[in-house]
Parts: C-alpha cells; sequence; structure tokens
C-alpha cells in the first residue's frame, strides 16, 4: 500500500451534476421513487406488501414514552426473522428483522437529493421521521424498533440472525447524508448515541462480538470521518479484527452450528484479513469488503489491504457477470464457486452491484486502478441502472443475462428469475439501495489528494475543490466526447481514466499515460477535449465459464447490450451472429447479420448443417430490458 | 385402438435370457444386490442410513398378535412422511411411510430372479420375511405397517401423502413374482385380503378416493389377470376414473390447498383420461399411466388410450433425454416444461425410466410402435444400466448428462447431482426398482398375441410359447448381430422391430416390413440371421432445447455415449468434435478427431477465434461412466 497513492472522493456537496443521461435518472428517485418509497415506509400502497416501518418506530416511540414514564410495557418475542399480523400480537414488532433500515436508506436517499434539489416540503416530511426515529431510542443510545417494542432483554443477544447492527449502520449512513444536506444534527446525534453504545459495549475486554449482516463497519468509518473520534475507528477495526476468529463467538452465544460451512454465508468462516475468495451472501460480502478497505487505509493495514485486493481481484476475475452483478446462486443469494455464472439461474442481486461500488469506490480511494474503476462503471451502467424501470416505478431484485418467461413461470429453480421489474418488495432492500446511489452518484465520480484530482466516471456536471474547478460536459454514451474545462485556484495533476473498453482515444492535450489513467499537468484554465472511440465490440466469455462458450455478447463503451423477443422474435437460442457481421447503430439499436435456425422436427435425430436464414439482429442496451412486457431477453449469443 | 393389434407379454418363466452382457448383469443383481439388499431391510449394513424395513414388520406383527389377543396396544403419531428415532417411541413405526415397499421391491427381485435361477437358501430367506408380512396383517386384510404400528383409527385418512395404497401395490407385485417363481400362495393370498379390503372400501357408492402416489392402479390389473376376479380391475378403473374430479377428494378430506397446482405433483390436477401432457412427479406419472394403459386396454377405452398415446408422445418428443431419462427437475422430482432438458441440473431418477419402461411395454401390448420400443431400449441401456456400478455395489439415483464435480459439492441447485453412485439411500427406491427390474428383463423382449411373436428387444436366450420356440443368439451391442432360431409348433407370423437408430440392416429371409417391424412367415424350423448395420453416430437434440444448442452426442446403436474426464483432462467445456471427424471403435472406446480450445487469460475479453489445439476424443458408454473415481462427465459436445 503506497500512502503516496491515496485519495478521497469529493463530497457530494461540491459535485453538482447537469447531465441528460443521468439528470433523467436523478429526477426519476426525487420525483418517483422518494415519494413512492415515503408512501410505501407508512403502507399507503394498494395491493403491496405492507413495510410496516414506519408503525414500528411510532410503536416503539410510545414505548419509550411509557418506560421514561415508568410504566410497565409488555414484552413480546424476538426469535425469528419475520413477523407477520397473523402471529404478532397488534402491538408488537411487525414485518422483517431489518425493517427500519427501510426508513434510514429512504432518508438517505433523501439527504443526497436534498443537496442537489432543495425541497422544502420533502425535508418537512424527512424531519418528522427523524423525529420519530429520534423518539424511539432508549435512554442509553439503543435504537432498533424490533427489540425497543418486544424485549428489551434480548438486546445484542443474536448477532447473527437479528440485523441491530446492520440496521445501526442503515442509521449512521442516512444521519450522515441528511446532516451533510441540512447541516440538521438531530439524527447524527442519535447515531452517534447509538455509536457510543455500541463502542461501550463490543471490544476486546467486551463483549467479542460482531455483526451478521455487515454494513456498521463503513459505517463507523464514516461516522469517524465525520466526528473524528477515534473510538468509533477503533471499533470498527475490531469488528474487523474480530470476525471469523475461533472458536466461534456465534457458537459460543448461539450454540455449536453443525455445518460450519454455514458462516461463509456471513463472510465469518475465518478471520477476513486470511479472506482471499469472495464467498457468502453476496451483498454481506461487499459491505464487509467496504469496511476492510476503509480500515486498511485508515491504519495503513497491508495485510487487510492484501485480502482486499485478493477478494475484489477474485471478484473481478472469476465471480463478475458482464453487466456487473455478482452472487451467481440464489442459494443463499451467494457467490458461487469460480466461474459460475449461469446466464439463466443468476441471482445477481441489485443491491449487491451498488455495494460492489461502494467497494471499488474505497480500493479506488486507496490506488487508482483502471480495473476497478471499470467494475464501477460495468456494475452502474448495466445492472443497477436495469434495476429500475424507465418510469421509475418498478425494481428488479435479481438481474439474470438470459429469460424465458415460461420458465420463470413454471419452473422453481428460475422463480426467483422475473421476467418484468416488480412494484415493491415485502423484503424492499434494492429500490432503496438504487435510489440512494443514483442520487449519490457525484460521489463515485472524482476522488482527490493534495496534488491530484482524478476522473474516474465520465458524468457532466461541476466539481470544487481547494484545487479549483471542473466543469464537465459528458456525451459519453452517445459519441464518447467529452470536454473538462479546468479552472485552476492552484498547479495540480489531473489524471482521466481511460475506460478499458477504449482501445482508440484522443485527448486536446499532451498528458502522460499510465497504468490506464491520463495524466495533465494543470497550472492554467484549460479545455481539454477527450474523444473515447466508441466501437461496437464483441466480448467472449472465459472459456471456464460453461454457459458462454461459443457465444459472444455485444458491448458498446460501458453499455452491455441484449436481445429481446420484441425485436428478434421468440426461441433467441436459435439466433447466432455472423462472425463477419458489420455493426450499424441508429441511436437506440445495434444492428448486426445473424441467422437464425429452423425449428427441429424432432427431438433427437442425426446431426446434418443446421438449417438456417439470415436475419438482422437487433440488440438494445441492457438497462433497457423488460420495459415492453413479458418477453424473453438474452445477454449471450452464439457465434458462428 | 384396434385390438387386432393387442399383445401380450411372455411370462417370465417362459423366457430364459442367455446373452453375455445381461447374464452379468442378472448375475450381478442376484449375488451382490438381492443380499447386500437383504442386509439393508436388517439394518445391518455399516455406515448405511437404517432402512427399518423389517424391524417395522416386526413391530407390527407383535401388534397383530397382541390385538387378536384382545390385549391394548399403544397409540402413536401417524401425521408425517419420516419417523426418525428421535422423534419416536422406540415401539413406533421408524423411517419413511413408504418404508414397507423396500421389502416388496426385494421379494419381487428375489421371485424374477428364482424363476430363472432356483436357489433354496434365498427361498427361505424370502419365506421367512413374507411370514413376517402375512403376520403383520389385520384381520380385516389391512396391510401397512405404520398405521398398524402407530394407529388404526387412522387408515385411509390421508391417502394423498402417507402411501398405504403405494405400499399395498408394491406388495401385490412381489405377491405376484413370488407365486409366479415358486408357485407359493401365502404372499399372493395377503395380497388378495388386502386387495378385496380396498375394493370394499373404495368406489362409487364408497369412499371416493384415489392413491396419492400411484401404482395400485397397474398392481389390481396384476392381480386381476392372475386371479380373474372382476373387482380388482373395477377398483383399479375407478381410481383412474375417480382421479382429478372437482371438487378434489384431497380438498373434501384434508381441506383446501390454496395452490391448486399442487395437483400436479401426484397428476391429480384433472381426470387422467384429460391429461394430454406429463406432469408433476415423474415416477409417479409413468405408474399412473402404466395402469392407464393396463386399463384402457382391458376395458377397451379409446379415449384413455388416447390420453395415453399424447402422453408418452409428449414425454418421447418433448421431455426426455437422450439416455431415456425423464423427469429434469429436481424441484418435487418432477417433468418439467416442455423441451426443459438441462444436462448438469438434470433430476432424470432411475426409477423414473424403470416406469417408463413399465409405460412403454404396456403401451406395445397396445400396439406394436416403434417409437415406443426404441424407448424402452433407451431408456434401459442408458438410465437403467447407469444407475448401478460395474461390481453391483452402488447406485445413482440421479442420472445427469453433464457432471462437474466441483458443481455437485459446492453449488446448492446441483446438491442432487452426485458425481459417483452412493452406496444406499434412505430412501432406497432406485437400487430395488433396477434389481426387479434387470432380473425380469425377460418379460420386456417379446410380446405375442394369437397370431404373431414381437421381438421388441434383442436380448439372447430362449422363448417358449403355445406357438413354438425361439433361440435367440445376440451379439446386439458389439457387432448388430443376431440369429434367431425359430421352430414353430403351428404356423405364426415372426415381428422383429428394426431400431430406430438403424437405418442399415439385412435379415436372411424374405420380410414384409411395415412400421418399424419385420414381419416373418413361419411354418417350419428357420433360423433368421439379422444384421443391423451399427454405425457410430452423431445425434443432434433439437434447437427448442437450449442446452443443447451447437452441440451433439455420439451413439453406436443402443448406447449413448460420453466424455469423462479420465479419458479427456478436465473442463470438458473446451472440447469440441471436428464435424469432419472419422470415428473409430477399438471395442471399448468411440475415438473422435475433436479440438480443446487453450484457456483463457481474463475473464472478458474481445472476441477473436479461439486458439484451440487437435486432440483425440476418447467416449464411453454412457452407462459405464463414474467408474474410476470423481471426474466430469459430459454427453454433449460442441460441433465445429
Amino acid at each position: 500500500m503506497d500512502s503516496r497513492l491515496f485519495s478521497e472522493h469529493v463530497p457530494l456537496k461540491n459535485v453538482e451534476i447537469d447531465d441528460v443521461f443521468w439528470n433523467t435518472r436523478q429526477e426519476l428517485v426525487r420525483t418517483q421513487v422518494i415519494p413512492y418509497q415515503y408512501e410505501a415506509l407508512h403502507d399507503r400502497i394498494d395491493g403491496a406488501e405492507k413495510s410496516y416501518s414506519v408503525s414500528n418506530f411510532i410503536k416503539a416511540s410510545e414505548i419509550v414514552k411509557k418506560i421514561s414514564a415508568g410504566c410497565d410495557v409488555p414484552v413480546y418475542p424476538a426469535d425469528r426473522w419475520h413477523y407477520s399480523e397473523k402471529d404478532s400480537d397488534e402491538q408488537a414488532f411487525l414485518g422483517w428483522v431489518f425493517q427500519d433500515s427501510d426508513v434510514y436508506k429512504w432518508i438517505e436517499a433523501v439527504g443526497y437529493s436534498l443537496t442537489g434539489h432543495p425541497d422544502k416540503d420533502l425535508q418537512q416530511k424527512a424531519e418528522a421521521v427523524i423525529q420519530l426515529v429520534c423518539d424511539s431510542q432508549l435512554e442509553n443510545g439503543y435504537l432498533d424498533t424490533l427489540y425497543v417494542i418486544n424485549d428489551r432483554s434480548k438486546i445484542f443477544s443474536n448477532l447473527k440472525d437479528y440485523h441491530e447492527l446492520y440496521c445501526f449502520g442503515h442509521l449512521t449512513e442516512a444521519a450522515i447524508s441528511f446532516y451533510n444536506a441540512t447541516g440538521k444534527r438531530e439524527l447524527l446525534d442519535a447515531a452517534c448515541r447509538f455509536a457510543d453504545l455500541i463502542c461501550d459495549t463490543f471490544g476486546e475486554d467486551k463483549i467479542r462480538g460482531y455483526p451478521g449482516h455487515e454494513i456498521a463497519e463503513m459505517a463507523l468509518v464514516k461516522l469517524y470521518d465525520i466526528t473524528l473520534k477515534n473510538q468509533y475507528l477503533d471499533t470498527a477495526r475490531f469488528f474487523i479484527n474480530e470476525r471469523g476468529k475461533k472458536p466461534y463467538y456465534y457458537d459460543k452465544v448461539l450454540g455449536k452450528t453443525t455445518v460450519e460451512d454455514n458462516y461463509h454465508y456471513n463472510q465469518a468462516h475465518c478471520e477476513p484479513r486470511y479472506q482471499h475468495e469472495a464467498v457468502g451472501h453476496a451483498v454481506r460480502g461487499v459491505y464487509l469488503y467496504s469496511g476492510m478497505a476503509d480500515i486498511a487505509k485508515r491504519y495503513k493495514d497491508d495485510e487487510l489491504y492484501f485480502a482486499c485486493r485478493k477478494l475484489i481481484d477474485n471478484i473481478i476475475n472469476q465471480k463478475m457477470y458482464i453487466n456487473g452483478g455478482i452472487g451467481s446462486t440464489v442459494h443463499g443469494e451467494a457467490f458461487s464457486y469460480n466461474y459460475d455464472l449461469p446466464n439463466d439461474l443468476a441471482y445477481s442481486e441489485t443491491c449487491a452491484s451498488v455495494g460492489l461500488i461502494f467497494f471499488a469506490r474505497r480500493m479506488l480511494e486507496i490506488s487508482p486502478d483502471p480495473d476497478v474503476a471499470d467494475t464501477v462503471e460495468r456494475a452502474l451502467y448495466n445492472t443497477v441502472l436495469s434495476g429500475m424501470s424507465e418510469d421509475g416505478k418498478s425494481f428488479f431484485y435479481v438481474n439474470p443475462l438470459e429469460v424465458l418467461p415460461e420458465a420463470s413461470h413454471n419452473d422453481e429453480r428460475k422463480k426467483h428469475v422475473k421476467p418484468i421489474r416488480q412494484k415493491w418488495f415485502g423484503c424492499a432492500c434494492c429500490p432503496p439501495n438504487i435510489a440512494r446511489l443514483i442520487s449519490s452518484i457525484g460521489e463515485y465520480c472524482y476522488t482527490q489528494n493534495d496534488t491530484a484530482i482524478f476522473i474516474h466516471q465520465f458524468i457532466g456536471g461541476r466539481m470544487s475543490s481547494d484545487k479549483g474547478q471542473l466543469t464537465i460536459n459528458s456525451d459519453y454514451l452517445s459519441s464518447g466526447r467529452i470536454s473538462v474545462l479546468v479552472s485552476p485556484k492552484k498547479d495540480f495533476t489531473l489524471a482521466v481514466r481511460i475506460p478499458a473498453w477504449c482501445d482508440e482515444y484522443t485527448f486536446s492535450h499532451k498528458c502522460e499515460i499510465n497504468n490506464g489513467y491520463a495524466y495533465f499537468k494543470i497550472d492554467a484554465e484549460t479545455l481539454i477535449d477527450i474523444q473515447f472511440k466508441l466501437k461496437i465490440r464483441m466480448i467472449k466469455c472465459s472459456n471456464r465459464v460453461r454457459a458462454n462458450i461459443g457465444k459472444i455478447a455485444v458491448t458498446r463503451g460501458p453499455l452491455v447490450y441484449c436481445l429481446e423477443e420484441a425485436d428478434n422474435g421468440n426461441n433467441l437460442q436459435m439466433l447466432s451472429i455472423d462472425r463477419h457481421t458489420d455493426f450499424s447503430f441508429d441511436g437506440q439499436y445495434i444492428l448486426a447479420d445473424g441467422f437464425r435456425e429452423k425449428d427441429c422436427a424432432t427431438l433427437y435425430e442425426s446431426w446434418r448443417e443446421a438449417e438456417k436464414e439470415r436475419v438482422k439482429l437487433k440488440f438494445i442496451p441492457y438497462y433497457r430490458w423488460a420495459n415492453r412486457g413479458e418477453n424473453e431477453m438474452s445477454v449471450y449469443i452464439r457465434i458462428e
């Protein structure tokens, strides 16, 4: 780890997005997703599964009031993952154990949105929700509605399964977002009080536990960054160092599990610094790895950084779909073994790609790396964008690379693969995760250190720092052309990432190219014109990936394309692309020459050259699939 | 249905197997499987899951004794599928609800084995077990150890789930086999007493229930054929006609299920005569269809036969693997939707292919049909044979067409796909099903009617009937050469199936070829020499089957071949076959020219022609795979 390469992302308040492509998406989040989500949190969406999030906070705040008044309060069970109306008292907690986090993710997204787009009404709504959250905090700082409502005696008794520290993480991220946007401290103070309790509770000479679902690690680091209170950083490090030590904490508290493998699910099978392969629940994994990268950097912990490096290399080189999806199996929503990337059985949760972007940005803050920056781009422009419909009203949880609606309806193995986006989820992690990422996308474009500003993502707008201002005009997706007006306050180096997909580019100014970045010396106002040539490319997948051998995917710039039945007819597997095809691009579709095999008469017959006809293949960007009703989709196509 | 085409299979006692290939397998069953299974039924196999079968009968016989002595007997729960030692009283029933059937399948196999190979010691062992079974029968004829031991008041209370009528079916098939072999009536009488009780209990004006797991239908027909008691045939017909009528019997008795789809699992979603697509649990399906064919023929029920025809056509043309495997999904061990035949996720239970052979033979008894006879051959020589190791000591339950051991070990989706055969199963249906089929294989070779004898399968040996004797010398698998010495007692027609895979054949005598059979007029002793030319063929699968597009499988005669890692190295997916290859056959391997792609350096890169080297591909018969330890296997290979 070379600390001279360290950089930090630029705070959102210093980045203004002004980009045709991204404005639309941010506006969708602002005008559709956030208001819809607000209604969902209040259980006011007809036909959607209830969230119970706000009603749990109302119940919790009443309990807190009663406790301070010295009243007796009832006790309900706190012993499972989900609490339905049917099997719970009407005064008890309802929903999933992590239901509070929905409220927090909404507040976090609101904070980001208010940063770029002040909105008094929205801020007031958020402040009312925040008041409710603050009123639900126990006197000692504890704040999780499941335990506050149901049974205070069970607090921190099952860290493995019951998500208190997970909810704390989201609370903290929400508090920081809202504080940064508005300067209002109420939620931040509440998060700090809860963090103080956690720091008092867990540690070397205290309870040696750690979160079952990671996120507290990176949240505590964020809290340290804003408060500079060392105990937050120490506790984050403690959680990471303690994790996976034998004998297992979870075994000691909850009884020995018979299958040690289970802890792979939580990345608690061994100490994180010795984890070199991404395993288990993918979202948990990348959240943990994000915290590891944070801690590795702040403590200059080379061993931990080496593990992060191994993990991100393993993801990028063996466990990531071409669209930046990760976690290829539905069983445990988990990473599978190396190169197990089936197209049609993919899990590839939207949240996991969001988390991968968190992890990748932290790695970039340790060292600029074109593969890592490319991974942010890959996940962002494909899986994350695909997660939300073009009207912002429906969402994918699972992001397959091949869909046959008949299979989704009839095959239990593919029940998780939805052919159309869903309105809302009982376990509503993905929509708010998309919302918070898109509304904070500015935090992923730039990093800087004492001597340099790095442009990692090419999104139009303005960025200002102590070194000066950048004004970006980006036509990245359409023409690959970007202009960067640099207005320096002092001399510095501007580093511009060269996308991995681009082998032909021009810069208007002299620069030094080193490890995937172009470095410009800036000593006066400069307008740098950049042209990344957008070729349409046929991409092959490693032949270790069994599903894709003999096939290619089509890409243009950062966008992966796909075939849909709406454009190409059904039985997409009968299509193949001509290896000699020319491509054309009409602004919407990529067109190519291909073939369609004629239907076979019988199930088994002697092989002969397939009868086929020439067809024009039409590809659309992957992120736009399933916006025209249920139909077949495929990213990969056989090449002939 | 044209009753002039009806025929009947030739009873086992009139068929003697004498065939190098099949003698070995029958001897394995006789000397390995049957003795091993006897020990397993008695829970005397170290390290194997306990069967509890014999101990349940011991408990039941003691209960029966106590009841006749007027003693009070305890009551235990009879409310679930499985009873473990942990959650059961030590005097109560143990194991799966269908555990009795293991004893019955063993007796059935013993009966077949004794027919061709008398063995006093084995017969005595079987008679002792039979005595135990007979001693477990209640006075009213009822016989199922779960209910006899645990709770007589619950008899016939849950036909859908608890397998009493299934066990009755196996009891009956065992009784008939043993009676045919030995002339001993004890078990047959017990089966008849139970059958009488069933006939008295179920019917139009009685309980309108039907079996959850089918088999009683075909068993009752067999019992009719041997006793000529009409009520057995009537009750079999009643079970078939009543099945799936609305409102559902199961709903009425057990409460409305919320998911009507569940009854697809039991083929009880609609009346069998209106079922035109094979759905649900595959073994149950083919057992039902076998009973339907029996009833259609005996009642000349054209509508029911039309359904059977639709069902077998659907299986053959849309739902059967090239190795004769059926039931492609592990979820419900069930048929999937049309053309959903994944290689690596296959369930394709050995028992389902055994049952398919039962169904197919019954269809052949209605009308000779080359596709149906071919299906018997396909399932027999590939999936059924693959089900047992070469030493007769281990067994496959699941028969995949592609195996990566790493996936079986690490991927929950493929946990059911075992890369090596298992010693025994807690739910031990497959090994005894293989045993009973192989030891009764003579019943599948011939059918006859008043005017003709049909040879459907080419297995060496002798067959005698009222029309005379056939002496078959078969070198079918090695050279395709068969001689049939016909020694007639009267004039008749000999019909010889022409295998569907064979497009070049010679017969030494003049014959008429019609719909896949060669018809010879026999009026004197004749030695017919048959030569089916055994070509090595490349077979393609319909392009509706997504997994196999651009691939071929290699066959020779009835045998499907496969590639194993032991002969071809790992990463079998990197291999392809040269479309212009010559094949050679060295008596063991098929050799062909092919290519191996070189390893890719990165997960995603621009497409270019794959680097590859020429290799010699070695194929072995599919049924012999996994006899050399754990390794990769694939039936299909890309063709270039």
